[in-house]
C-alpha cells in the first residue's frame, strides 16, 4: 500500500498518518511496517504487512485525513478469492467437478411453467448431455406487472425433475428469508442474480450453507467490477461456503442494438488470472438472441471458461420469459440453435483448447 | 404498442400473434384494438388499449413468437411514476414537503458512529439548516472486511437524535427481515441504497410501509436506467407506499479520475418531464470530494431537483465511512466545503430558479 | 511521479530504472530528483522535477520496463492548460469575452441551408441576444449518404451573415486542407468537432491560427475522458494558439432512451477546478430533444459553464439536419421552446449565480 | 422503416409527412410504397422502397416534423457493408486471403525506432508465421509531448523491410495530405486508427486507393457503435474500395482495472452475422499487457475473428512505445507471451474451429 501525502504535508502530517496506520493495525490484529519518503513536494508512505493481511487495512479511514492525497493499493482488496492466496479451486456438486478437466454445461428455461413443461425440459436437457438443470421459481422481475415465477411450487417440481432425470439443481434465490424453503426441496446450487450480485445481506445469509454441500453461482451484477465481483465471493468464502461459482453473464454498454447486453467474454481471461473461482458464462443473457449463441459460447470457452450456463426451453415460442434466447431443447441436431449442437461444439472446443495446453 | 413482424411472416404468423395478443389482454383483464398492415415485406400490428392499460401487457410474450422480429412501446412500460397519469406527487414527511415550495435538504453522517458522533452530528446538522437527519446504522460494503455499522444499536441513537432535535430520521434499509426493528424506533424515511435498488424483494416488502406514513427514498442503482429505476418505484406504488422519493447520486462511467462515479443531475431534467416522483440529489456520493459539492449542488438545482442528501460530520478526519467526501458541520461559514454554506447556496439558488418560472 | 517496481525487483533492475529516467530527463532537458524506498517486497521510486517539467517525462518508456509494475503520476499529465499553471484564461473574439463576468451565448443552426435561411437565423439569432453565430458548412456525418453541407458556398454566405449583423462566425472545420479558405472568408472560432477532438493532425494544422486572433472552439468527443480533453487542448496551447475554448456536449452512455447523450454538465464542475480554460456547453447535441434544452442550460450554468452553444432554426421543421433539437429563433417569448427565452432565463442564472460568490 | 407519429396528429400531419417523403424519394432517385395506419390515438405511417433504397432516405429530415414522435429503421442505415446485399467479401492484400481459409496473422511492433530495429522485426516477425508486417511511422499521441514517429523516415524504412522479407506492409495514415508519400513508398495496408475511425475526410480522401490494390485495415473508436462502424466502412465502398478490414481493438469501459481496454472480442460474433467484411482482432491493444495477449487471440478466433493483429518488439523493454503489450519476437518458443507461440495457437485453433462448420 502506497500512501501519497499532499504537497505541503508536514512533519506533524506524517505523524498523523502513522499514528492512524497503527491504530488500523491494531484494529486488525496485525503490524506494519513503514518506509517514508519525505521529499519536499512529494511525501510518499509506503506500507508492508506480513502474508495478505493488507487487506484487512481499513484503507477508507486513512483516506479521510486531509493529508492524504491518495493511496494505491498493490496487493488485492481480497484475500481468499485470489490466485495468491490459492492457485486454484474446485467446485464440486453431486460428482460434477466444476473447474477441472471437463467444461460443466448448466442447461434449462429460464422459468419453471408447470409440471409437464419443466419434466420435459429436464429429460430434454439431460439427453442434451448438460450436467445440471437450471430452472427459476422465484423471478425478480423489472417490472411488478410481469410473471414472478411459481414460487414454492416451483421448488417442489424443480425437486420431481431432479428425481426423475438425477440432474443438480441450479435455481436463483433472491431473498434471505426463503433459504429455508430451498433447503427443504433440496437445491442443490443457489444462483444469485445479478441484481443481487451485491446485496451482501443475501450473501451473508447464504454462509449458513457452510455446513452443507451446497453450492453458490454468484453471477455478476450489471455494471459490477471485477473486483467488487471477487469481493462479494469474499462473503461466501470468509463465511466458509466452500462450492462457490462465478458467473459472467454480459454487462451494461453504450452499444445495445444488436445484443441485450455488452458481451464480456474477454473477462473471463482476466479473472482466470487473477482468481481462483471456476468461471461460468451465460451465452443466453449476454446476447438475448438465440441465434448469436452458440458463437458466444465458442468465445466464452475460447477466453478460458470452465462452464457455461444455456437457456433452452422445448418451446421456446410459448415460454413465459427470455424465449427469444433460448435454445430448442429438441431441435434439429445439426441446427446451432439447438442445445445439444451448441454443447458438443463447446465441449469439444475445450477439449481442444486443452490440448494447446495454455489453461492456467 | 407497435409489433413489427419478419419480413416473410404469412397470414398464420400474423394470427399466432394476434391470438397471443388476446390471450395476454385476457390475462391482464383488458381488451385491445389492433391495426393491421400487411405490407409485402413490412407486417406491422399496431395495438392500443384503454387508458394506461397497455403497461399491463406482458410484452416479453410476444416478443418469443419466431414470426416477431421486434416491438416497440408508445407508452411507458410504468403506470403509477407517470406524469401521464398523475402530473405531480408531493410527499409529506412530519410537517415537511417535498417536490413543493422549498428545497429539501438531508443532511448527515455515513453512519451512526457512537452517541457523542451522532449527537454532535444531529445538532449541527439542524443548526446549519437541514430538514432531516441522515445516518446508517445498517451499512453495505464492498469488502467483508470493512464496518458495517451499529446495526441496532444505531438505530437507538437515532431515535435519541430525533428526540432530542425534532429532525426526522432517513436512514438506509438492506434486509427485509429488519423492517420491523426500524419500525420499533420510529425510522421516518427508509432508504434503499444503490446496491438495493433492483431488489425487488426489499421493495415488495416495504410495502408494509403502506399502513404508516413512512417514506422510501429508492436511490439510482449504479448502472440502473432511468426506465428500471421508475420501474422499481413502481414496485413501491403498486403496493400503495405513498412517500416515495427518487435519489440519483452518481453513475458508473468511463471516466472517474476526478470523480467517484460520473454525476448524473442531467437525469433530474429527464424524470421531471417523465415522472411525478420528487427527485432528490446526493451530490456528495456523485462526487466523493468535498471540494466538488457545493458546485455540484448548484448544478442538481439547476436541472431541477427538489431536495439534496449531502453527506456532512463534524469531524470528516475521523469518520469511520466517507469522509472525503463530508462536509464540516461546523465549519468556516464562508467556507463552500461547509454544509451552513452550501444550504444557504442552494436554497438561494433554488428560490431564484422558481422566479424564472422553468419548474415544472 | 511514483514508480512502483515489481515485487522481487533487483538493485540491478532499480538501477535500470534510473538510467532509463537519466536518459528520459536528458531528452526532456531537464533534471529529476530521486528518492528510493528498497522495501523488501515493496521498491518505489519517487521522481521529482522542477517547476511542471514532469509533463514532460515519457511515461511509456518507463512503463516497458520488465521491472516496472505501475506508475502513478501526481502532478497533471498536460502543462499549459493547468490551473497550477496559470489560473484563468481569459478568450477574446472581437469584443466579446468568454470566461469572464458575461455568460457567452453561440447560437444559430446546425447548417447553412441557403441565403434566406442563414440570413434570416443570423438577424433572429441576434435580437434574441446571442454574442456570435453558429452553422457548419463542411458537416461530417454519420452515413456517406447524408446531407455533407454547402461547403465552401456556405462560408461565402456565412461571411454574408457576418457582414450583415456584425456576429462573429463559428463554423466546424473537419480538414486541415480547409483552413486557408476557412481564413479567407474570416471564420471568426474554428469548431473542432467531437468526431475530431483527437485527430492530431487536425489540431496541429489550427496551430497555424497562432499568428491570428481566431479562436478555436474544442468540442469533447463522444467518450473522450476529461484528460484525453486537456491534453487535446495542450496541442493548442503549446502551438500558441491563444483563443482555446472547450466545449462539452454530452457523451456516449448506457441510458439514451430519453436523451441523444449522455448529459455531462457535471463535468463543468470538475473542468473548471482543473483547468484554466474556458467551458461551453451545447445542450442541443446532449439532450438531442427542444423540451430538454431550456433546463439542460440552467444545469450547465449551475456548474458553472461560462458559455452556452445552442441551435436554433427559423424553421425546424424544415431544417436539413438536426431539426428535432433546435430551439425557434422566432417562437412565442414565452415558451421554453424559444431562442430569446432560454438566453434570457441563462443570463439571469449566471448572474445570480455570481452573487453567491462560488464562481472559481 | 416505420414512422410512428404524434398521438394527436391530424390529418393533415399525415399528409405532410408523405408529402415530405415523396420529397425525400425523389432526392435519393428512388419510389416509396406507404401503408399508412390512422388509429385514433396511434398513426403510423409504414414505407418500402425497392431494393436496399431506403438506406438513402435521409431519416433526419422526416424527424425533424413536428409530427412525427419516432422512426424505426428495420433495414440496416448502411447498404454495401451488409450481408444482405453481399453475403462476404473476401479481401487480397498480395497473395494473402483474408476472409477466407487461413488465420491472417498481423505482426510488428508499434513503432518504426530505427533500421536496426525494424528489420530485425520484420525477419523475426516472418519466421513467427506472421502474414503482413505492421509498424507506425507517423504515430498519433494523446500528448503533444510524446515521441510523435519518424514520418517519412519510417516509410522509408518499411519499404526496405519489405523488400527484405516479401511482407506487406500494414501502416497508419492520419492526414489526408499524406496519402501521396504513402503510395511513393508502396503501403499495402493503410490503416485508420481508433481516433480516425469517424474521420470522414480521411475516409473521403482514402477513396483515391480506388485504382489500386491497396487495402484500408479500419479500426473501431474508442465508443464507436457497430452500426458508426459499418457506416465508417460504407464511405470507402461507396467510393470503391475494395479490400476493407474492419479492426476492433477494445473500447473504452467501466472497468479498466486490469487491460487497457473494455475487451469486445464478443462483436465479432455480431459483426460476422451481420456485415459482409472481414473481421481482425487486435489483442494486444484491447489488453495493454502481454500476459493477456494469447488468451485473448483465442476468444477473438472462439467468436469468429478472421485474423488477428498482435504487437510484437524484438526487446519489448526498449521499446519506445507500447511496449508493455508487446510479445516477445524471438522469446522461449513454449511461452506464451512470444510470438510463434501464439501464433501457432490462434492457427490451430482457428483451424479446428473450422471443423465445427459454425463459420458463417
Amino acid at each position: 500500500m502506497i500512501i501519497q501525502l499532499k504537497r505541503k504535508a508536514t512533519q506533524e502530517d506524517i505523524q498523523k498518518a502513522i499514528d492512524r496506520l497503527n491504530q488500523l493495525a491494531n484494529e486488525a490484529g496485525t503490524t506494519l511496517q513503514y518506509h517514508i519518503v519525505q521529499g519536499e513536494e512529494l511525501p510518499v508512505i509506503a506500507v508492508k504487512a506480513p502474508g495478505t493481511d493488507i487487506a484487512k487495512i481499513h484503507e477508507e479511514r486513512l483516506r479521510q485525513l486531509d493529508c492524504v492525497e491518495d493511496i494505491k493499493r498493490i496487493a488485492d482488496p481480497f484475500k481468499l478469492a485470489s490466485r495468491s492466496y490459492l492457485d486454484r479451486r474446485i467446485v464440486n456438486v453431486g460428482e460434477i467437478e466444476i473447474g477441472a478437466d471437463r467444461l460443466c454445461i448448466i442447461a434449462g428455461p429460464c422459468a419453471v411453467e408447470d409440471e409437464d413443461q419443466i419434466m420435459r425440459a429436464a429429460k430434454e436437457v439431460k439427453e442434451a448431455g448438460a450436467d445440471m438443470l437450471r430452472a427459476g421459481a422465484y423471478k425478480p422481475r423489472t417490472s411488478p406487472y410481469s410473471f414472478q415465477g411459481l414460487k414454492e411450487e416451483g421448488l417442489k417440481l424443480l425437486k420431481l425433475a431432479k428425481e426423475e432425470t438425477g440432474l443438480p439443481i441450479v435455481t436463483e434465490i433472491t431473498d434471505p428469508r426463503n433459504i429455508e424453503i430451498y433447503q427443504r426441496y433440496g437445491v442443490d446450487v443457489y444462483q444469485v442474480g445479478a441484481r443481487n450480485c451485491q446485496n451482501y445481506d443475501l450473501l451473508k445469509a447464504l454462509t449458513e450453507l457452510s455446513q452443507t454441500k451446497a453450492g453458490v453461482l454468484l453471477k455478476r451484477g450489471m455494471a459490477t467490477t471485477l473486483d467488487e465481483l471477487m469481493n462479494a465471493a469474499e462473503y461466501l468464502l470468509a463465511g466458509n461456503v466452500q462450492n462457490v461459482m462465478l458467473c459472467l453473464r454480459g454487462i451494461k454498454g453504450v452499444d445495445l442494438k444488436y445484443t441485450r447486453n455488452s458481451i464480456d467474454t474477454g473477462d473471463i481471461s482476466v479473472l482466470t488470472q487473477n482468481c481462483n473461482i471456476p468461471i461460468i458464462y451465460d451465452p443466453s443473457h449476454a446476447c438475448g438472441k438465440r441465434s448469436f449463441v452458440n458463437d458466444t459460447a465458442l468465445g466464452a470457452v475460447g477466453h478460458g471458461a470452465h462452464g457455461l450456463m444455456i437457456e433452452a426451453h422445448p418451446n421456446p415460442e410459448n415460454a413465459l420469459s427470455d424465449g427469444p434466447q433460448s435454445l430448442y431443447t429438441n431441435g434439429d441436431p445439426k441446427s446451432t440453435t439447438t442445445l445439444s449442437r451448441v454443447i458438443k461444439n463447446a465441449r469439444e472446443y475445450y477439449d481442444f483448447r486443452k490440448g494447446l495446453k495454455v489453461f492456467k
